[in-house]
């Protein structure tokens, strides 16, 4: 039996990995494999090509050569980690995925969302997520999150401006409005353990 | 004036590079501003990825992985040294460019030769040589002359088997049938200063 493959979304410090390890060890203990993986990364290679996105000035790529490497990232990490455990009946939980390319390059970085698409067709036959649940946090929290996470601190792409993040909230909504039938839009404000409950019952369709 | 963009191609060990420097001297006894760089690679960002491309065993990379690293590092090549120094009037030398993506994972690759044009109008705008020396010997001297280079030994490209590289030399040349008026193809047998004779009758119609 197939397994699922879930990405979850949302801008910086929504409580993504936390959220994740709370979902995962829900999971196991109904039963299922679970592999926790991440993007950029997850495998050898692409964790090689998330060390180079990552490190370096924020000069370091262009927007293109950034886009390339995520789609390269992600070839990677479909082939040999996701396709294969979910072909086996495993359960994947990723922290960001392809929607984070289309909102962060494709939009936010002004590529266009068709762009990104296109890299995905030809990386990744295209290859998409069984659910994505977005995280959403109204912008005063999250910033206020993100100033506790990373003091004044944060990567090459996290350290961003104030209307970047803004645009990829902005895009994050505009692709959940577009694809219902895959996107949960998930309020991640208050309690982490509510927050869980509601990841719970957005997930429920999907262990049947 | 805008300088010139010269591409050197062909298969491992047709004698590239000791071309590519007798060119470069010959184009600065005749007042030329010369750049000689190579791919992958070229910028400091460049090279970090050609790093991760040629480091590692056969299958570190599948081949839509490979493409997407060839392109990223390309874009910045273009970006930041190609482009910039022929626009303030230099010539620059690659030993290697585009039509090398074409050929080996494009065709040899069987990933098609229009997604490889694709990812490179992504990259970097479809920018192409204003003239490609195609490098030709006959398939049994450049084998020798790479037993003789590299012995037994070989980077993750040029170590693959004889059918791979016969099919690169097949899709270079139909490249050059293609585009005669950007492809010269240039005999590299014999003498090096004989070949380098060849090369500057091919290019004598750019120094007008």
């Amino acid at each position: 039996m197939r397994g699922r493959f879930i990405s979850i979304e949302g801008g910086e410090a929504v409580g993504k990995s936390t959220q994740i390890r709370l979902l995962a060890d829900w999971l196991k203990t109904h039963g299922r494999t679970v592999t926790v993986t991440r993007e950029p990364g997850g495998t050898v290679s692409a964790e090689a090509i998330r060390a180079l996105l990552l490190e370096g000035g924020a000069d370091r790529w262009n927007a293109r050569s950034e886009a390339l490497l995520f789609a390269a990232a992600r070839a990677d990490h479909v082939a040999r980690l996701i396709r294969p455990a979910v072909e086996v009946g495993g359960w994947v939980l990723t922290d960001r995925f392809l929607d984070s390319s289309r909102a962060y390059q494709g939009i936010a970085g002004g590529l266009g969302d068709a762009a990104i698409l296109d890299l995905h067709r030809f990386g990744s036959e295209g290859f998409l997520p069984d659910c994505t649940l977005l995280l959403e946090l109204p912008a005063d929290e999250a910033a206020r999150r993100a100033l506790l996470r990373d003091g004044a601190s944060s990567d090459r792409i996290g350290g961003r401006d104030a209307a970047y993040h803004a645009a990829v909230t902005q895009a994050f909504r505009g692709f959940a409005a577009a694809e219902p039938q895959r996107f949960r839009t998930i309020d991640a404000s208050g309690d982490s353990a509510v927050v869980h409950d509601r990841i719970v019952a957005a997930i429920a369709p999907l262990m049947a």
